[in-house]
Formats: C-alpha cells, sequence, structure tokens
C-alpha cells in the first residue's frame, strides 16, 4: 500500500466552479474531474485490465452488490481482494449495494435497521445492513468505500424522503463512518433528497460536518428535467467542503458530465459508454455514431479519425463493427469498448487540459457546440 | 501478395505415416501440422486479429456460408476483401458452405446443379452453386479456397452416397476447378463418401489427378466409432498425393488430432477449443480444466502454470475464470479462448518440434498419456 486517501486541489476555474485536482488511494492516483469505468461483476464488460488501462481510465467502479451475490465477498478476500481477483492494480471505488437493492431486486423489505431482499441471481432471501455492506466492501478491499444509503423512487414525495433521510440514511452512514478502520482507504458520503432542494440542503448540512473523505450525490440523473438536475446540483456542491472530491453518482451523458464539472462536480461513474458501446453507439466529440444505421454498411472510415485508441489506430473500419453489432460477435463488443472508454478519457483530459490553462469556460462553449444535439 | 501458394514437404515420420511441412499463401504462410481458428463471421469469437495471431495462430478459417448471408460478399469485396475488412493479414481458408447449408438451413432443396435453401437469419431463399461459392470466396478474397460439395447425414446409405458423389460432388468440383482463376490462391478438394471405404476410395481415385492444390477428408467425426475414423482417415491419405496438402476438416479433439497426424493429416480446424473455452472448459496437456466445477470456486491457480498465454502469465485465476463463466462475462470467453487456442497451437507446435526431431513416436506416446481421458 502506497499513499493513505488524500485530495489536493490543483486548479479552479474563475469562471464556473469547475476545479482540477488529485486523488491519491492506497493503489494509486487518479486526475480529477475523473470518468470512472464500471467493472459491476469485477470486469469491465469485455475489457481485460490492460485494455481498461490503455483507456486511461485511472479509477475503476465495482459493485458490493453483485460481488456479495456472485462469487461472494469471502472468496473474493481469501483470493487477495478484488485487486488480486481481477487483476487490477488501481484504485477501486465500491458502490454500498443500496442501489442495486432497489433497482434490480424482485422484492424488498425495508426497515431501519437495513433491506432484506430477494435477489435477482436465484431469488434467495438476503440481507444488507450498514455494517454488512462495510464488511462486504472491506472484504473486497476497496479503496474508496461508500456509505449505505436509502435509494427512493424519483417521485417520492417529500415527507417520504424526509422520513429516509433522518430514519434511514443520516444514521446507516454514521453507521457506516463508526465502522471505518481508518486505515488509508476512504469512505465517502452519499447525499439523498431526490429533487426536493430543501431536503437535500438539510440532509448536506447534516453530513458536511462529518468526517468522510469524499461526498456523493445519490438519486439524480433518474428523469428529472435539465433545469432541476443543475439546480440539484449547483446547491449540492455549495454545500459540500472544497477540500474534499464531489462525486456525482451514475452520470452520465457528455453535456451532463461537462455541465456536472462547471457546477464543481469532480467524479463521475455511469455504464452508458460501455453499454452504449455494446449497441453499437460509438462516442466522438462530433456526435454519437450509430452504428445500427444502415449508411454505415460500407462505411471504410474508422469510428474517428483523431482517435488513437486501439480500436480506430488498429484500422477497424466503421462497417466491420457495424458487422460485428449485427452478428453479435463478442469483439464487436470489445472494440466499441475500447473505443467509447477511450473517448470519455479523451473528454475528462480535455476538461482537466482546459482547466490547468485557465480556459475551461472557452472549451466547455466549443465542446457542446460542437456535440450539438449527440447525432452524427 | 508474396507467394503463390505451395507446399514444401519437411520431415517424414519413420515410425508412422505423420510429415511436417510448411505452407506458403499470397499472404503468408503456416507450418504444417496445422491448427486453424475458425473465424465463422469474419471474427475469432471474442479474440481481435493481434490476440489471435499471439496465440501462435497462422491460418484462419472464416466461413462463406455466413459472410455471404450477413454482411454480403460483395460488401466484404467493397471494403477490400476480408483481410482488410477484419485487419488479419494472414493466410485465410475459406469452406465452401456446403457443410453450413446442410447443418443450419431450415428448408434446403437439393438439385444436381445445387442448392436452394431458407437461411438461418432471415428465412429468405437463397441459391449456393458451385459457381455462386466460387464468386463468394473470391469476393471474400481467400487464399485457399474449397470446392462445393454435397454434405450428407452420417447414416446415409451407400446408393445415397454413391449417388451425391457421381451427381453432384464430383462434377461440382470440375465446375470449381473450372473457375479457379490461378491466381496464386489455392483451390482444395473435399474427399466424400461417408463411412464406406469403397466410396471414398472412388471418389478419391477420380480427383487425385486433376491439379487441385490440397485434398480434404469431409464428412468425418460426426459420430461414427473412433475404430472407422482411423479407417478412413487412414485409407485416404493413402490415396492423397503426398505433395499436397491434407485436411482433416472440422477435427477436432486432442486424441482425434494426434490420431490422424500420425496418419498422414496436415491441417486442421475445429471450433471445439474456441465453443468449450466459452464454456469454462480450459485445456492442459493434462486434461480439460472444466470450470463450472465447483472446486474451482477457490482455486487461486492459473490454468496452466507451464502456459505463457496473456491469460495465464496475467495471472487471472482458475477462480476468477470460473466467476467470470458463471456470470456470463464477456471478458472471460476472450481470457479463455485466448488460452485454449494457445494451447492447440502449443499442441501443433509439440507436434512439429518432435517430427522435425525424428521422435513424433514417442512424444505421441507420451502426450497421449498425459491427456489420459482427457478429465483432469
Amino acid at each position: 500500500m502506497a499513499d493513505p486517501f488524500s485530495f489536493s486541489l490543483l486548479d479552479t476555474c474563475s469562471g464556473t466552479k469547475a476545479r482540477r485536482g488529485q486523488i491519491a488511494t492506497p493503489h494509486g492516483g487518479g486526475a480529477t474531474p475523473a470518468f470512472m469505468p464500471v467493472g459491476t461483476a469485477a470486469s469491465v464488460k469485455g475489457l481485460s485490465p490492460a485494455q481498461v488501462k490503455d483507456t486511461g481510465s485511472e479509477i475503476l467502479l465495482a459493485n458490493t452488490y453483485h460481488l456479495a451475490l456472485r462469487p461472494g465477498d469471502d472468496v473474493v478476500r481469501d483470493l487477495g481482494g478484488l485487486h488480486a481477483f481481477m487483476q487490477w492494480d488501481g484504485p477501486i471505488l465500491t458502490d454500498s449495494g443500496g442501489y442495486q437493492v432497489f433497482s434490480l431486486c424482485e422484492l424488498t423489505d425495508v426497515d431501519d435497521e437495513g433491506v432484506t431482499f430477494r435477489n435477482h441471481i436465484d431469488g434467495k432471501h438476503l440481507r444488507l445492513t450498514p455494517e454488512r455492506t462495510m464488511e462486504i466492501q472491506l472484504n473486497l478491499g476497496s479503496d474508496i468505500i461508500m456509505v449505505f444509503d436509502e435509494c427512493l423512487p424519483h417521485d417520492a414525495s417529500s415527507d417520504t424522503v424526509r422520513r429516509s433521510i433522518y430514519e434511514r440514511t443520516l444514521p446507516w452512514s454514521e453507521r457506516c463512518l463508526d465502522l471505518h478502520p481508518g486505515d488509508g482507504r476512504a469512505l465517502f458520503a452519499i447525499s439523498q433528497g431526490g429533487v426536493h432542494a430543501e431536503l437535500r440542503s438539510e440532509h448536506l448540512d447534516a453530513i458536511r460536518g462529518s468526517p468522510f473523505d469524499g461526498f456523493a450525490i445519490g438519486g439524480l440523473s433518474v428523469g428529472e428535467t435539465t433545469t432541476r438536475f443543475r439546480e440539484i446540483v449547483a446547491m449540492s456542491t455549495a454545500l459540500m467542503p472544497t477540500d474534499k472530491p464531489r462525486y456525482l453518482m451514475g452520470v452520465g451523458s457528455v453535456p451532463e458530465i461537462i455541465d456536472a464539472v462547471a457546477l464543481g462536480i469532480d467524479m463521475f461513474d455511469c455504464v452508458l459508454p460501455s453499454r452504449n458501446a455494446r449497441n453499437g453507439q460509438g462516442l466522438t466529440f462530433e456526435g454519437i455514431v450509430r452504428l445500427k444505421n444502415s449508411c454505415y454498411a460500407k462505411d471504410a472510415r474508422v469510428i474517428d479519425e483523431t482517435c488513437t485508441c486501439a480500436t480506430c489506430a488498429g484500422g477497424f473500419t466503421r462497417a466491420y463493427l457495424r458487422h460485428l453489432v449485427m452478428a453479435k460477435e463478442l469483439l464487436g463488443a470489445s472494440l466499441m469498448t475500447l473505443h467509447n472508454l477511450t473517448f470519455m478519457q479523451r473528454l475528462m483530459s480535455g476538461i482537466r487540459g482546459a482547466l490547468s490553462q485557465a480556459r475551461f469556460p472557452d472549451w466547455r462553449e466549443a465542446t457542446l457546440a460542437m456535440w450539438g444535439d449527440g447525432r452524427q
């Protein structure tokens, strides 16, 4: 183990709330703003760890829920933890499982101590509590642990959200903090409150003074309007400590990421770039190349001639990639994911470069104009 | 284009009929005995061309039937042929589509001119003739073209097989020969005859004098006994020219390959090593590691400690690979295929090394003893 977790602020934008920083963890560092690829079941779908590294990705996300069910966190622990298990030597952030319990399980029964659920693999009843999620994340050997939170539907009423915060998410995160070994790995809080600004504010007031190593925004980008999304992000970052990283969970799209960076977010994760890759959507700075469109059937160009990923530099044409996607060939998923994750890292690198050169507002305007509505 | 097709015999075994040779093609060479990975739809499932090369594979097989249906041989032609399309610069052998027409199609209607069938992708009626299969293979830019043949069920009667040979496979292969451009690429004949030794003999007598560049055995390893398999292979190679390569189509397993090499076969293709890889079966010289068995759930060893493939050398444990296979993660298919194809090339390299050192019979005995019944 190298360094304990730390966060250094390197540049702040004068025109927006954007910031550039550097995270250190026991398994190496990561430049921020950062996009973290999702390795749900201890694998970024279709890529080897070496390929993930080749995309420029530094921090990986893995899922507590999925790994606890299969192969089991005890198995991963006995095999030396997630880093050894999946042969990834960089930083790993693990979510707490709260989100999956609510999104994937057939039946959940929430009480103030935790959640009992029937899992999506074999239907067995399992129990997740703050204690259990900490145990799992410690067994996995996570570098950045997330607290256990209650996730609610985005149309939950103000009363329901308030009760959830005070009787569950808040006491649960305190219990996670009590169980945190303080051995150099980080524990991040998750702010909830749905689209209710006053509840977001109350919750953040309650946790901002606690010794968490970072602060996340949960429960956003679930169907709310862009205006509301921006309002919530802006008021949340305004209430978060400036000297700790801010993580917007599950976001997102190119415009969302650029917007959220301008509002002071440092970290992102999202399955979209890899999921859409498997569906034949290639990301470029000029929008999305949708390979399923028949216009690409004989297109001898690579996805993006300015890209140096193994897919574009390797000469794999849109026509060939389209063929692989249409024929459901595994190689299509690999080559497209390699490209899209490389694109995401080029995007983040562009953001950081603009911040270090104090020209982020101009970069943002030009990049969003080039992106347009995302269609090529 | 470098060299025209040629075959050089380098060593012959004094104790068996095994031989070592070297094939040259317009896209480079291949040492024999050779195992050719199958890239059905212009991709070895789960591997990039660079990874296929890393396994030590030299000649790739692609499927006329699949590629003619999707993306279309005209599309591949317009994009520069299969080598440019899939970014594989080594030799490519294409089958003629005859086998798939019989194994995959819902409805086939065979006449003496060709086959009309309803294809397995969209059910449309299509027609395959000797002329059309040659056109497809030339559009694909194949280095080694196979003649169009009629494939029969392995329990076809002697009368049916005889009629098929004389009225279809034989005249069809002559028509393919007439259409062969003689531009440096090879055209291989396919001997049929089922398990009827006298028909195999008659067919080979009829074609052995024709200017084919190689001779294949079709319609074997389809359920016949090991004894009958060996008899047919032995009598077939005995009737084939010694100065041309002999290709046993669709074979096979480790013992079958070793047996067939001893009977004078030079080339093999089979989907089993890659298909079984995706099912979690790892090949080693001591047999098959069946990762779905729960005994591997915590096995911290790599599949084969003597293997230098990226999977074994990369430290991916049996436990992790088992997890990937159980969770149906794409990476599991890639890592396992990488290992199994590397194993197949180590097997072939072992065969060639033993032949060049005049110790093939001993090598064969030791290797089959180590393999046992294939179970670890």
